[in-house]
């Protein structure tokens, strides 16, 4: 039998609700190329819940690392570069995708997994003997982070003040915004994050979609040609209401489906968190969404990996012994059951 | 009440065996990124019906556009070129796909929608003066064509012929081929065209698969990377799944799905390509696949769009008359009671 | 020893006048990458000649090449094209460098080695299926053309009116500008040229300069940034200064030296063009500037051949005889005695 | 009158032998684009000093930018990205030029300016998570790098020997390589320089000529197509002799002129290092070419700006005082009596 996982939060399918939005499309015949009536559905809703207005564009495309790519690209002239954290998935697991496009990323240590006011300037301080270097134009950023962190309002609001100041564009990569609303740490609406960005994008795939990301474009000047920018990429999929379905059940305002997926992910990381706290084990990262970061020692790590599927993220030495960072990963699947027995084997294991 | 459609083959959904395979993944935990069993089997069928070693390459990808633009992109050098028909997908529907990877595409007059050995020949005539001129590499070829052509065994062993001797990959986009394949005049099978191409694919979306194509990589080198060149594109989905799901089930050695519902499609176009004919309008092309091409007078036109939808390719204008070239286009799931209705107004139009 | 050579504009060196320009500055230390006085006094010279303000941007950079790549990519989104004839340099001579830099090139049959509205506005009826296709955003025209016509204030007027009803950028591309503007069929100011386009270079290579071609931008806001573009693209030189002695040199308004090297270069076209009349060969295009095309028969071509070097641009073949088409191309340097020659061995030969 | 510049080594004109070489191809017809005796000559005589084979590709460029974004862009496929330091003139002075050409730079923090096989080692480590990042495929160093160090044989030797384990290339930027061959820290034959790496280029335009680097390419598959990244690029110049004619004369065998100008700036830089540790300042790096950087005070560094140009690196504070890195470059061209005028302000502002 296959050892049950961890390992992240796209391992499993997709919700019922969502798998029976796409059954009840299969009957018709419907327009191609995201002219459909589900996804002017989900883009209706998704406007509402976030408190926009008609002119503001919302695009599907079928994943994250084409989600950051194309907005990125369609909004950069050539030699123009972006700030992220060294952390951020931009630079560290999409294969040189916003290079692809031309476009230099000016790389900043994270802090507990953010950019900050403080670190953007730096970039900035350091990237300014113009035009021998690239002139810096959008800052990226993830919520949550890369390490399940969560901005709050006050970060985004001073982020967007710089922003403004030195002219710069602010991209959220929403790969787990779920999450991130869904945290006992946000203090943001949708309106906010909406108010506070030039773009995000709201990700499906890791929150319960079998596929597809919503991104939401600001600018109408940008938004009005945003379908070629997606066409010209490969991602404007023919039978693009499969995502439309599914984001429109997202976002049923009758049952806030979105919310509820990623609430269910972050209670089940809260208990994981807990175990390991309990069992003695320390958080590399406070446990804020679905993300759970903990060092345990080798003889932990093998048990835990003779019931489990997880990924090691380090490998740490010191004088004493080997460690081990792990991260486990809850979804809106996680079994509550298999997180009991996580904690039981991690108490039985870190006794020893 | 919505007027049938005979606009395209992917305004509907997804063929009931196909979407059945989709839900049966739905309960487990898979494999992220194409390492699951699905894809697995789906790859191992592939293999086993177009007869090849398991060292080629097997990959999906979500559409036709980003097949294309992956492909070329993953064995061209940034100075080499593409030699298409100017009625080439890559040429008049992909928003410049081929190009935003940095390749110049020579376009060439289609004959009955194909290259031909002198096509290429005169292309290659016309791009000599190197190295002011991008050198020609890679020729591109749709099967079935755009219009709905289908190429002889004969045509493209002597294309194959010429590219081995000009050193010239052969890449064949495959958004129809399964209509070829179903085709009456086809006499391919399926390792003829993998042996007489470098790359092809094989597209799912136009031929019943709620989106996904297969790309198949002949050279070992190009194969191992591919991977790469999906992820940086933006095209590997987390849930592969979705896609290997499907492909798996087309190629069940059991009922030959995959052939089966392209040749619904292209038995339902010969039935309205003789009715066409019966009520003495011209063919612009001959009907080998699930494409027709016809002339008709503005009131037969007229008379038509008021019960079906459909794509109106050109408008003609002599002497005489203003007349339209329409194309009708029929899938997997074309009711044959809609061709039936349709061949009635036809008749009934045209008389008068 | 050598054969006289009518090969191109660009085998012979510099103007002596020029020359003294790059020695004169070699006394002295200069600020590097173009803010030098003598690029400072070549930028003011060239905007008193066209007649514009201090905001227009004046840029130097070292090929033809590379003014069109740079000019063309600074100011197109990703999803925007070109419209260009299908004679156009960037379409035959540069490499696919326009593509390189992400973007299509439309091509449209030229008349007379021209654009005009019509075939603009045929480009423009093709490609309107958005987002499937790239939108057309700039129009690329050459003065004096490839085959050495020369646009009147008419024909510009008339292209700029239907650019500016459709929010197109017009491109001038001025490799030979000096010859257009030195011809006896020119009726455009130096002011006009500015005000009827976008973007425009002034061409030194092919007028005597060793290297260095003078881009001119009208929009602020590109003009701003441009120098980011030229640095990203290799071609800031440090030593920008040899480019700017010369430009500044060649807009000397004590002489007027630019436009009387290409009045030279005229002039010895002319002369060959008068005998190849006289000698009863046919002219494939009319000689409005330095290059000549005409018709000869195989012996007259053999015969020419054994005393000089000239580009063999097409071979003819019809039912009676072989023939070919030659260019002969003139430059400030071409030696008139050299000329006589050619029309002397050309009259002997023709007579036999 | 102006103050007299330490600023670069790219403000001073050229060579009075080189400028010489430029006059002297003047007065003849040559044959453009690379394919003239002068050029042929350079080419023959940098491959008799490197010790290669004719196979050996020998490219000129018209800038550093170029040559590193050519040459680079030349031998990656899509996915492949590239290791350098973070002081490397690539990532911090190119205005994103590699990116521009798609590719990812990974970024080592630098030791003494260099890169180390363990650092090479660390990136390798830390890009392992294939295809979701990016293959490592080419390592970029400098010789002299940034801050004016030299590669010793040893160090070289390792590099190329971890290179050739892992299937990477070594690609050396030699815009200063004539200052590290004269360096006494060097013990490398140009021939070792080609034997350990696979591609580098010879820095014309820092070491006394107008414009011009030249690129050698070991690899006969990549040579062989040189051209056309060169012309693609806009850097292949019509009138390419003027760098031709200038590298012939560097490299003539009878006065061994390229050493010999490095030589004398590298003297001028140990002179200029000399006077600033007798008069108790600290160096930032060792001075072992033609670059010196060192601390000194705000009050002393104010006395140097009223007599020299000189760029101010870094600024620095602590508690007890704010200081700064200056950077003094000096060329073929410094004037030994501005060296000694630097020593007497030098020795006098720092008694003070």
């Amino acid at each position: 039998m296959a050892k049950y996982s961890f390992n992240d939060d796209y391992s499993e399918g997709v919700h019922p609700k969502l798998l029976s939005a796409i059954v009840a499309t299969n009957a018709s015949q419907q327009i191609a190329y995201g002219n459909d009536n589900f996804t002017s559905e989900a883009c209706n809703r998704i406007r509402a819940k976030i408190g926009c207005n008609a002119d503001v564009g919302v695009w599907f495309v079928p994943s994250g690392t084409s989600a950051n790519a194309i907005s990125i690209g369609s909004c950069l002239r050539p030699h123009e570069s972006v700030i992220a954290a060294s952390s951020g998935h931009i630079v560290v697991r999409e294969t040189g995708a916003i290079e692809a496009t031309g476009h230099k990323i000016i790389q900043v240590p994270p802090e507990n997994g953010k950019l900050t006011v403080a670190s953007i300037q730096r970039a900035l301080d350091e990237n300014w003997h113009f035009p021998h270097m690239a002139r810096p134009r959008l800052v990226y950023i993830s919520n949550a982070t890369e390490i399940g962190t969560v901005y709050s309002k006050r970060e985004l609001k001073d982020i967007k003040a710089l922003c403004v100041e030195r002219d710069l564009l602010l991209f959220l990569d929403g790969a787990r915004i779920g999450h991130a609303m869904a945290s006992s740490k946000n203090d943001c609406t949708w309106h906010d994050i909406f108010d506070l960005t030039d773009m995000f994008w709201i990700g499906g795939t890791k929150n319960g979609s079998l596929l597809g990301e919503a991104i939401v474009i600001k600018d109408p000047k940008i938004a009005v040609d945003f379908g070629f920018h997606v066409k010209q990429h490969g991602c404007l999929l023919a039978k693009s209401w499969v995502m439309g379905a599914q984001f429109a059940a997202f976002f049923d305002p009758e049952n806030n489906l979105f919310l509820h997926l990623a609430a269910h992910a972050n209670e089940m990381a809260a208990r994981l968190s807990t175990a390991l706290v309990a069992a003695g084990h320390e958080l590399v990262a406070e446990t804020e969404t679905n993300q759970v970061f903990a060092i345990v020692s080798l003889p932990v790590l093998e048990q835990l990996q003779q019931h489990f599927n997880f990924y090691i993220w380090e490998r740490l030495k010191d004088a004493k012994q080997e460690k081990a960072v792990i991260r486990l990963v809850t979804s809106w699947a996680t079994d509550a059951d298999q997180v009991v027995k996580f904690a039981a084997v991690l108490e039985q294991s870190s006794r020893a």
